[in-house]
């Protein structure tokens, strides 16, 4: 979303079948909410194929990876790397240091703006080793309550953001929604009317199901 | 999560074995993050029993309901209706009107504060019915583009409580995970330690798997 850092989320494990769905969702929540990239394990090649497939048609930049090396990725980062976990620290306590550490608040008192560093957001999916919230530099938990990975997450960089990636625009968008206190209405991204009206098809909460279940 | 005003989520729409993961994710959302009630449809009696398992460990009050009548629960509803859809106005557009329509902003320049309403906030599942989009008094899309339907009620509730929620307590409970930087301590809710330590087992982002999973 930001040339100046690059925001990426780590899917950490999959079990193909099982998580599909869940894992296709982290790889759009991912994109939707301002992240510039998602890795998925490589048995998750579905859940990428389904996120290319909505990048494609509704706009990036937006990349997907398949990787089968997820430790390395973790040990490796050049960055900050978080780890959202209902054991970690509240969100409310540390967003403001998880956004320090990354260079997202210029306004510190007095000093030069921090350099802005990467971010790495990993999330977890079946058993993650306890290296991983040794590693990380921030454990958070978006409550303290088992709930879901996927709006654990959305909230995450939602804060991360500061709001700011609801306002994102999107390049080589095939089509693009309106906005529209009632209504349904897809035009193609070069303005022309594409799709529409008031069919009794579905639409649902920030999603379109014709569009995020294609192969789940 | 407070006493005079009920904010309830309604599931609209599920396909049992499909969607079970996804409606329980949505029930435990609503949880997590301080609705107080969820209605599934009837044929998720699976999804419930396994928020209501959540709820009698990690406490609540939270109420998880089965109703086979959804339109009608649209139609009657006694408050302010919220459709979440990624054809809707732009939640940071309308978030402000929502707060004040349920009266969550008690500053209104010079008036007497405004009457707390009561708050439904419809996910879609499965197609919803055109209907919904004219009963409701908000269509709002968490971003225009598609993604999950638990991220767009998890930014939703955020922003619709301006983070009150995370600091809510929970009655009732059996245990409690103790926030922490690196760990995943698990007490006793009157105190005692119950579990703990840095074994091998998972514990992701926002939730926990050996508690979400159960009956998915």
């Amino acid at each position: 979303m930001n040339d100046a850092r690059e925001v990426v989320v780590l899917r950490y494990g999959h079990r193909p079948g099982r998580d599909d769905r869940m894992t296709t969702h982290v790889g759009l929540t991912a994109r939707a909410l301002g992240a510039d990239r998602v890795i998925f394990p490589d048995n998750a090649g579905q859940s990428a194929e389904t996120v290319r497939d909505i990048t494609d048609r509704f706009g990036g930049p937006f990349a997907v990876e398949l990787r089968d090396d997820q430790k390395a990725i973790v040990r490796d980062f050049d960055g900050v790397v978080v780890h959202l976990t209902m054991y970690g620290e509240r969100v409310q306590d540390v967003e403001g240091e998880v956004r320090e550490a990354a260079g997202l608040d210029d306004a510190t008192a007095g000093g030069s703006p921090p350099a802005p560093r990467d971010v790495l957001v990993v999330v977890g999916g079946e058993k993650v080793p306890w290296a991983l919230y040794e590693r990380a530099d921030f454990n958070v938990g978006v409550t303290n309550q088992p709930h879901s990975e996927v709006a654990g997450l959305a909230v995450f960089l939602d804060r991360l953001f500061d709001g700011t990636e609801l306002d994102r625009e999107w390049a080589d968008a095939d089509r693009r929604v309106v906005p529209e206190a009632t209504g349904k209405t897809v035009i193609d991204a070069d303005g022309e009317g594409a799709d529409g009206g008031g069919a009794d098809d579905e639409g649902a909460g920030g999603r379109g199901d014709e569009t995020t279940d294609a192969g789940n």
